[in-house]
């Protein structure tokens, strides 16, 4: 765990559509200008990269084509959403060692009209780990995140008497707060329990409507030093912690046999006890969170994770409506990933740190400390950003 | 750059094949068990671990099999062979920051009986942006890494008036460190400049005898802070300055537009200033030098570009023996990725660590500092290792 003298000095995105009509390579620049320009950084000054393994547009092609100096940092994270503040995690440990100090993190794709995470098995069948591994889980069917998310959500269900509508309550708490954000795909498209309710099975116990969205878009971040962001634009959103975790038993959202409880997100947990531990801060201290939301019952163990609720108790949290504008913990603001857009959780910190700055189109009052998660059932990362109120 | 209070703890690697009958995992865990071993280090002790994005073994994989606690540091480099000493980069600001205590860097594959590198492209067809770009490059035929260093090979004899047998040179003192070492492919076989020029053309100017093997390995390498190393099994290497550069221009081996002249390498000429810089240590300094020899023209460039000798200078001095045994600048006495293995590099760390160390089989006289390499014409990276004389 890291943190605490760095700071997201911009922020940047495109539109998010499903059918972007630009490359992934113009997103990824896009998104990145965005965010110079929000910070206030000419693209010369930038001297570090990081994007996903998933992302398609090498930093030497942005470096190229945006005519950045050269770059004395550069890497790349694994594990899909699980790599979201893993991104700011390698940003900041360049910046704090002295690898660089202006580094932009960025993901940019056509998630809907190029590639599809949803349509199954894409990565060839090369004897490698990873496919030997798979090839455990596909005979059964389990051929995608949907497939192999069902298999957690029936165990809560199990356990805890969990419900579709338990679910169900996660997307329409998201639909809400997206309603009123003209960022996102669902703008004044508000959901109902009932339309919820009668959307179609993706993977049994998942509906249509707990799953993300997929979206062709770009989000991409500046990240520099505390000191340096005071100089610039904006004010600096301080990375307080951040934190990458692969747990015990790890897998790639198969860890059906090596734990003991399917329902908890031992990852998750072990991040939240840094985060807390590292930046000083406690629960009660946050004041926005945004939570992974690729899918929705992964959202209620993640709140159990974290401790905002005991364990099974995450359903009845979200009906007495702490996710949502007036709740005790309003989370994913932006509308998440179920209502905004499915930017690889990228998105999801853009909003976090817009919060920090007061700057949200459903601004929360007074919103000092925001916790962002990762995607889950894979080696994730998290983090506390905080407005710069030690700034002498 | 950075370095300075960091080690290499810990040197691991399997024996070097053309067929290793084993899968990429199992490779990769031989050789991080034999770096843990050589440290003293148990798995359970790990916390961080970095590959190549090209590698297949996942760390999630690398753990679970090994029994490693939870890790809070992992990410990828990108770029083939010049992800070589940016692993290292990367463990080494992972332990600056505090991200983690105790990185395991590793670089594993059947790149001859498996997927060989050789054979032209295998990304396939999406509509990326390095597709893009390599659809300007392939229709002329540059399908391969030895068709697009060819480029740059005919470039370098068009001004300097360099010759196949200036080339052939480097591949007989490859060769010659080779033949007494055990462990290389080409042990107890020395070559003749006469077999060299007998070789056949592969991308004219490049003959067969100046592509570097093609080998099924693995290698890795244990990463820690100097304080901690001192208490470990063997002597700290420590790591004295590291570094990645993307350089303006650049490209992944396609660099035939933007640049002035292809002859030079202005990653490398970065890199070397840097590295010279940050560890207060000159050419002169040098004990033994590890030069990325994928390619034998590469390695005339990178001698130029790190001033060694003078432009078009490298073929002259190569010809009066500098590279070998009694020469100013013993180079890979491992035997290269021409005579020993091609590990992407990782296996010239490890020569350069064990002399170091003072424990090669080729041992150099001794060796104080040691400056390391990775791929050209690439995002790069490069080091300075030393001995632990400062040891309080």
């Amino acid at each position: 765990m890291i943190g605490a003298s760095t700071a997201i000095a911009g922020v940047g995105a495109t539109d998010f559509s499903s059918d972007s009509g630009r490359s992934e390579l113009q997103l990824a620049l896009e998104a990145i200008l965005a965010a110079l320009e929000d910070a206030g950084v000419s693209p010369e000054d930038v001297d570090g990269m990081v994007t996903y393994t998933l992302d398609t547009s090498p930093e030497w092609e942005i470096a190229r084509n945006m005519g950045t100096g050269p770059l004395t940092f550069f890497n790349r994270v694994p594990h899909g959403g699980g790599a979201a503040c893993g991104t700011i995690a390698q940003a900041v440990m360049a910046v704090k060692s002295g690898a660089a100090s202006t580094v932009v993190c960025y993901r940019a794709f056509n998630e809907r009209s190029g590639r599809r995470f949803g349509i199954g098995p894409q990565e060839g069948n090369a004897p490698t780990a990873e496919m030997v591994h798979l090839g455990w889980h596909r005979p059964y069917g389990h051929l995608s995140a949907g497939s192999w998310v069902g298999m957690y959500a029936r165990r809560y269900m199990a356990k805890y008497g969990a419900t579709s509508a338990d679910f169900g309550r996660v997307t329409v708490a998201m639909r809400q707060w997206a309603a009123t954000n003209p960022a996102a795909r669902f703008f004044e498209r508000p959901l109902t329990l009932e339309e919820h309710q009668a959307s179609r099975w993706i993977a049994e116990p998942l509906r249509l409507l707990d799953c993300c969205l997929e979206s062709d878009g770009g989000v991409a971040f500046v990240v520099t030093s505390l000191e340096r962001a005071r100089d610039l634009r904006k004010p600096p959103v301080v990375v307080s912690s951040v934190g990458q975790i692969s747990a015990p038993g790890q897998e790639r959202m198969t860890g059906y046999y090596l734990r003991d409880d399917l329902t908890r997100l031992p990852e998750v947990e072990m991040l939240g006890g840094q985060l807390w531990r590292e930046s000083g801060r406690s629960r009660s201290d946050v004041d926005v969170a945004v939570v992974y939301d690729h899918f929705t019952p992964m959202v209620l163990m993640q709140l159990e994770a974290l401790g905002f609720c005991a364990p099974g108790e995450a359903a009845a949290f979200v009906a007495d409506g702490h996710l949502g504008r007036d709740g005790s913990l309003p989370t994913n603001p932006n509308g998440g990933q179920l209502g905004e857009a499915y930017i690889h959780g990228m998105n999801g910190i853009a909003e976090a740190a817009r919060q920090v700055r007061g700057e949200s189109v459903n601004q929360v009052a007074s919103v000092e400390t925001a916790l962002v998660t990762s995607g889950t059932g894979v080696p994730t990362s998290a983090m506390i950003l905080t407005a710069d109120t030690d700034r002498p």
